[in-house]
């Protein structure tokens, strides 16, 4: 019998979204009088209709496909130049920083980027992950099998975490220790903390002095609201030696069930060989993707490419505003509410400090039974989430409004 | 600096269809004249538009996409359940073939995959492998460290190469030794070779005997015109408990450019732990599609069920007689011409043995500078493939018959 990936075994069982849709269900089942009145503010997904210029072009691109002059078979597996140009031009060039549209590899999303990365790497690599923490990261290289088991909290043996708490405002400074590569989030998913330019530069000199790779997803920079807020590593000097980017249209251009995302592989990037040798990181990149993937759908790579269109860019705007309009309803009504709150200024997501004494599930299951509001409990997102939730602003206004109605007849 | 994979080094520089490109480009600048007049019968990649059911689901689907009460965000990683239903009825349980819906995952494409399936096996498997073949299967291997440096034959080190040669009519039996995974494909890319039932009863019978588990590539099933050749793995007694099945719309339904296509992993399937515990396959794969994927486009997934409708499976009947019509006369030319040629009658790929003495690449080079037609030489499928070439029907009928004229002409 083959022998099987027996790292997966290490993962654990419950995983945290499919554990929160369990008590949902249970919930409604044993109070079907309010299972109606359930407003999920748990899972990151995005409730607004795609923006018109991106179903335009989409349904665009289908009629291409539906005539034989304008069919378009096998496209590039590292993304169709019109894309990887509209990126390289609005992400980056425009506000000058410097990034080749051919250093950007266009894919289904950035959960599949932030995973599929490890590919490239070799298996004695030390990982630094913060906590908490979008779980992918720690369960990509447990399944690579770069850990040990895990320890009653949830940590694995051998990964370096990085504590995010109150204390250090959520962000992470880098550690004593040398680490290889180092997956940073900002906006951060889950706390909605962001890094100074200060910060993200403190973490680029480590990165260089000690060799290190930064895998930095930068899914929710379009939430930055603060114009001194980076939204790119490339903001800061030598990040272009020590760091891939991970972006998304998921959140900006609501395309959560599109799939559209890219990564940036600088072609300054290296690693080594086991005997030492330097070794440019882009190419293997590219390798993987014309063995491993077949390029995005066409019509799919249009639709995001409308949201670089004047009208597309409105749009897209027009929906971040929207959500970030949630995120400061609900931020209002949390911190009313007496409680401690950080994120949902430059993020779409809260984070809260339960009360003393009760746990990130007392308060997912107080919210739930009392508010009939899903939240998702911090503890999800690795030990030092617990004693926090995290509340999402992806929803429609009047659901927003709702919940904040309701939190202010909680009682803690 | 963090270690690379330093497998990826291991790979030969020059894949197969770059090569051939370049030397298109090469011709093309030397002979502007007649470049207009050169015909790609080289990459496998559909030339025909996409059938109007899955052009009308797509649209329809982007629409839904528009408005906030029918808008989806994230989808099940493994697939929607509509697909993932509609593929086990017409696949599977119309032809009394015992699959379950949720054995079916929904994917962006058969390449991806034969390469991601990897990650779910251990690293020290037996693997064998067809030769001429798929480079996908091979590459992901090396990449995965499963193998050693290629000798000059291109033949990596660890891997069982399974000869297919004129004398076993290019179907490879199973070897005298014990190998732990094994790729099939038919029909065949490239040779267009398809196995009967009893020598897939020979294989998994083989794989039952020796806990092996087969690879099934079925991407090209459709093409089967033959009642009494099996279309699927799973029509062979046994097999659920030791195979896998991908299949594709890339060549049933022209969604090369669209992309989606799904792999089966039936429940009984097992492999073991290194302390010699049985684990089941499915759930491995599950969870490794919820950690490192978001599942496939709604609008994509629209339009892959479309093709199971009335109109769609009339409109994939047509698209598929249409490329087996242009290899009926690309197999009639080429027999007319004097050479050995095999399939193309139940496969859209044609397999040409070159006048002795002349190898692969001298046959491309011909068959570019006399008849302006871009062939894939056999070589690059593996040693075995040595002195053949493919001719891929996928092309319009003009020109299928522009080919056949200009073969004609050809002087061997």
């Amino acid at each position: 019998m083959p022998n099987i990936n027996h790292h997966y075994l290490k993962l654990k069982a419950g995983y945290l979204f499919p554990e929160i849709a369990r008590r949902v269900r249970v919930f409604c089942e044993e109070n079907p009088t309010v299972a109606d009145n359930v407003i999920k503010c748990g899972i990151g997904d995005v409730t607004e209709p795609l923006p018109p210029a991106s179903v335009t072009a989409m349904k665009n691109a289908v009629d291409e496909m539906a005539s034989r002059d304008t069919f378009r078979g096998y496209g590039p597996e590292q993304g169709y130049e019109f894309l990887r140009e509209a990126v390289a031009q609005n992400e980056y060039q425009n506000h000058n920083i410097n990034v080749d549209a051919d250093e950007i590899f266009i894919s289904d999303g950035s959960k599949c980027d932030t995973a599929n990365i490890l590919d490239i790497f070799g298996d004695n690599n030390v990982i630094a992950i913060t906590n908490p923490v979008y779980p992918v990261y720690v369960d990509t290289n447990v399944m690579a099998g770069h850990t040990g088991e895990a320890d009653e909290s949830g940590a694995y043996e051998g990964i370096v975490y990085l504590p995010c708490t109150a204390e250090n405002n959520f962000v992470a400074s880098p550690p004593s220790q040398k680490v290889d590569l180092i997956y940073l989030c900002f906006p951060n998913n889950p706390t909605g903390a962001v890094a100074s330019k200060a910060q993200l530069q403190e973490w680029v000199d480590y990165a260089n002095t000690n060799n290190a790779i930064i895998l930095y997803d930068a899914a929710y920079g379009d939430y930055i609201s603060d114009s001194t807020i980076p939204r790119s590593i490339y903001e800061i000097d030598g990040a272009r030696n020590c760091a891939t980017e991970f972006r998304s249209f998921s959140k900006s251009g609501g395309f959560t069930g599109i799939r559209c995302g890219l990564v940036v592989i600088p072609k300054e990037l290296k690693g080594t060989t086991p005997d030492g040798e330097q070794v440019a990181v882009h190419p293997l990149w590219s390798r993987r993707s014309s063995t491993k993937f077949n390029g995005v759908s066409y019509p799919v790579q249009r639709a995001a490419e409308a949201l670089y269109s004047p009208e597309g860019r409105q749009q897209v705007r027009a929906l971040v505003d929207h959500y970030m309009g949630n995120a400061a309803i609900l931020r209002e009504a949390v911190t009313a509410s007496g409680l401690k709150v950080w994120g949902g200024e430059n993020a779409p997501y809260i984070w809260v400090q339960a009360p003393a004494g009760v746990s990130s599930w007392d308060a997912f299951d107080k919210v739930l039974n009392e508010a009939n509001v899903v939240i998702t409990p911090g503890a999800g997102f690795g030990s030092e989430g617990e004693g926090y939730f995290r509340i999402s602003a992806f929803n429609s206004r009047e659901n927003a409004e709702e919940v904040a109605r309701r939190w202010a007849e909680l009682k803690w």
